[in-house]
């Protein structure tokens, strides 16, 4: 079959023909129909000093994905409860399920955490094996959409997590494709005012058409003024911080109320200079740092949402790309053009 | 100043000329504009046992108000807070501030608690004098809308209580003018599918006027399995149970989903028989009882779902009469024609 | 090996020969050293009119036990976190891993589960085969304790649902083995107060050996008013109601204080009449259903408890037997003179 | 009467008569029997940067007290809840009741709060006006011990928010007086692993008197990896930061295990380099920012752990003055030899 591979050290990947995966006792084969390009499918083509660290070439690139159950293994059909020709999407980190965090409902946090994509071989290929336990029927969500559905987690975990989001006032910190996904999944949980800010104008108008009532752009706006004028004085409940950067991480903590929340998604490259007296402390914050999606919660959320109709993701997903076009797919999430960028695999 | 006054036992009540309250210190005067009329005041009206084994007439009835600050006490306006002229409501239980329930969060349920129209004065009246601590700024609701936050209130409690209704199927059994709210206030929280039943079509008109997906009629639907034949087999995550009727807690108790949730706002005048092993135990579920408003976070996110736009309350706004019609008011609410009745006093 | 076989409908169980069980590949073969007996033992040994509608025989029995780890299948294995030797317990309840209740972390109320010693060959025998995932290593609790883990998980799960139990008065209605575990898991949880009431003086014994501040027999104290006075008036935060008796049901209401919580584990065999107006929601109570254990919360909660040694089971045990004396091990059971009764099989 | 006043800007206090403060409507008036005397009390004697930011002298000091009803205004009195002759203590931020804050159970983020001791005139006086809503019946409480439930209350806030701390771990990072006390509010909430740390071996001995199981000295030991050794490798579920300094903080995000709480408490007089990458976003580490108690819960909390003999804070009350000898009672805070110190003001 096709694979997208980085077969060793350095830039780019290699599309190969690599031998089928085998299908164990408890796994499910599955036929990819659609994959996500992700930000970190960029560190890897990069080769970056994260990816270099991790990562063990030959390894099959592609995390995100949905597609269609080709084979069962033999445990896997004996519960009965998956079948050929289900459609389906795949929570990408396989898990211990015996350590503390798996036991106690934080099993996103296992410290055994295997990545797909990264750490064994991942989606970018006509065929992926998973562990019956981490696939979930789509029952009627489009594979494009499916194929999505991991980063849109992180959003719902970044929204959802920590209190009721219902009634309250959410500002995203950061509109690339999560961010995006985030101000989605904050107007169908009931927020009564989603603000998003973004230096790119162009990111700005996908958060507009996933539902902001107000954006944004630090170039042009007092992006913390603005945001308690337009909470009444009192600064956001809960800011979704996407940005990863200090300057951010100090707008988050201003923007939030007193009492108020940080949920913090975004990725930081370097330190950040806290104030914990005058910005937590005195302020009552909660911050929360974000990993993966809730298993499954997350997902059982993100379906209600999507198939309820309450959340439209479209919107975010600018660009489609067969397989062997992965260098322009590389190229417009580098230049920052895109929202979603997806790779169209099988059918 | 006018008065709707309970003036002994018996039917009716008479409407008469009385002083106008005294403002204590810590208290708020407020010229009502509109005030709602509710089943409670029908209890009244009819002088059944509930009311004549509370109530110690004379009386003015009426706890469901708003209207326009008309004097502050000396401690209400040093704090500088409210000033005369702002459009009010407030909260009608009056409590003691001191025991355990007022201490932990759950002032709602306070033993010592007042209610204006039935253990004081109330609002079916040109002014009433409230406690400060009870008043709240109505910042661009109506007042008409205003005179319906208390039932709202309830409505908001029934549906918030206990756990993230964000992508959460609600049942709501009972479409009276709560019932009615319930399911705005569903929608606007962010629920993913909302279905009401009542023997009242009309009623089941108003439910889908204020967002309901599905609407169900006993005399015509198998209600339970209707449910669980919307939620995909579930059952619904969370029942609001409006009704008060041993039927509906039955239906109410069925069509829960395992590990859901029975919140119970109607009251019922006589016992229901319980299969606890069946019904509560081997299913996880729980029941919560639902009375008055939590203090005062109810009223926040009331606040925020109004003023957000998200819940529209005017559909169940069916009647409005001036103070004299009290008797035409009390008439609409005891043939089931009305939704939400409101008297206009003042402006 | 040696198995403990419900052979055909009607009373009593054989001690039989029966081949090992089969390793699959996600299993654990562990040799059984303790097993415990519960009441759902004497219900299949009288075969009363649940055991004959839900099981089918034959059957080996027993659901509660812990041992040693004999083998392991391929996959279990492959993990590297179980290892032949291990001394283990086991949740007994096998679930689907895929439903709404199973994903959402209700995985104790999934409606595929499949009970061992019920559904399913048990743990009255010399070994046992198990999914590895629900396999947990003692970490030094002895097997002994092990093998009550399951009941007195009952108890965690019932004491600790739905709030702080630190701080907090706790009622427990009922002295049975796991109304006793719920007193130790009360104080063990920082409880400030916990009374325990039982018409059997015995019971109390063991609760008062358990840590019970206060016990109460309702054949001489008048349950109700001594919680209450105990309480300061208040009444109850929380009432494990263990006894599944309507009587029980109406001081459990009633002993709980406004806005409390009644976790119901005790399962009744007849409905009971409530009173929701006067008992429910005016008091602003919440019911809950206790079935089972979280998975696996409670597990680790309890083993928190029982390594830091705030909590000591021991006195709970008062009886221990070979296997083939199961006849007087269930005789002990039924004349009520027992705690918790052990089966010892290996070493 | 006696007071102890900061006069004008500059050193110390002034021991001075002053007349007794008038008993408003809704005030109770306080004969003070105990007080404690804060870290903040020395930043007030210093007169250092945020002292004389934020006090407009003259001002009464002494925000933890504890005494007798001498008086009650006409309001007060007619809610018959209080009494002349009750021994109470009082929460000393004075909060507004009407902002979202005080609206929504987070009265202690209050953004008009008034401090007694440092916004208005304090409890280092023979007596002190309060509003009856901020005072509290000891019931049974000695007033050496009400006078010292200000801070201990700041522990009780730190150690229960956020979760069950029953059979969890928890490390209190820096034993000064409200450290030690969390010490002891760990260990009545049933946290069944308590480790503290801190420089100075009197503290560390007053840590142990109050329950700690282990206790570190940076000095001596390599705290991470120890707290990381005592909790079987996974680090501890809850850190109570109570040193304020960037050294503490990085030992805080390091010992705290993967979904790990961190309730900072200690206030910082510097800037932090946080690496949210590695600390916060990757071990999903949830950071809150602990200000006052929580209305009123936490006093709720402590009356319960208190009254019912699980905590007792008297190891850590290490030195008694009276009112006159206030600077020796700021000496032995300024050199590290104290625990608690408390004033004997009244009788």
């Amino acid at each position: 079959m096709r694979a997208l591979v980085k077969t060793a050290p350095g830039t780019g990947m290699v599309l190969q023909d690599v031998p089928r995966p085998r299908c164990g006792p408890s796994d499910v084969l599955i036929r990819v129909h659609h994959a996500g390009v992700c930000g970190t499918d960029l560190h890897i083509w990069e080769w970056d000093s994260w990816a270099s660290g991790r990562m063990k070439p030959p390894v099959t690139i592609g995390h995100e994905f949905a597609g269609e159950i080709a084979e069962l293994g033999d445990e896997a059909q004996r519960e009965g409860l998956l079948a050929v020709g289900d459609l389906v999407t795949a929570e990408g980190h396989i898990v211990c399920g015996h350590c503390l965090q798996c036991r106690t409902g934080n099993a996103h946090l296992c410290q055994r955490t295997q990545i797909i994509g990264v750490d064994r071989d991942g989606a970018f290929a006509d065929y992926i094996a998973m562990p019956a336990s981490n696939v979930m029927k789509l029952d009627g969500i489009p594979t494009h959409v499916g194929a999505v559905m991991d980063p849109m987690g992180n959003a719902v975990h970044t929204v959802l997590e920590g209190g009721e989001v219902s009634g309250s006032t959410v500002f995203v910190l950061g509109c690339g494709p999560i961010g995006c996904f985030a101000v989605g999944v904050a107007r169908a949980a009931g927020a009564s005012l989603v603000i998003a800010s973004d230096l790119n104008d162009r990111r700005l108008a996908l958060a507009r058409a996933m539902g902001a009532h107000a954006t944004l752009n630090p170039d042009r706006d007092d992006v913390v003024a603005r945001v308690r004028e337009l909470t009444g004085g009192d600064g956001a409940d809960l800011v979704c911080e996407m940005s990863g950067h200090p300057v951010g991480h100090a707008q988050a903590f201003a923007a939030a109320r007193m009492g108020g929340r940080v949920n913090m998604l975004g990725t930081p490259s370097r330190t950040t200079e806290v104030n914990f007296a005058r910005d937590v402390i005195f302020k009552g914050l909660t911050l929360y740092g974000v990993t993966g999606r809730k298993m499954y919660t997350t997902w059982h959320q993100m379906g209600r949402f999507l198939r309820g109709g309450d959340l439209n993701p479209e919107p975010v997903i600018t660009h489609r790309f067969p397989l062997e076009r992965i260098a322009d797919a590389i190229a417009v999430i580098k230049d920052g053009t895109a929202g979603k960028v997806i790779l169209e695999i099988g059918a």
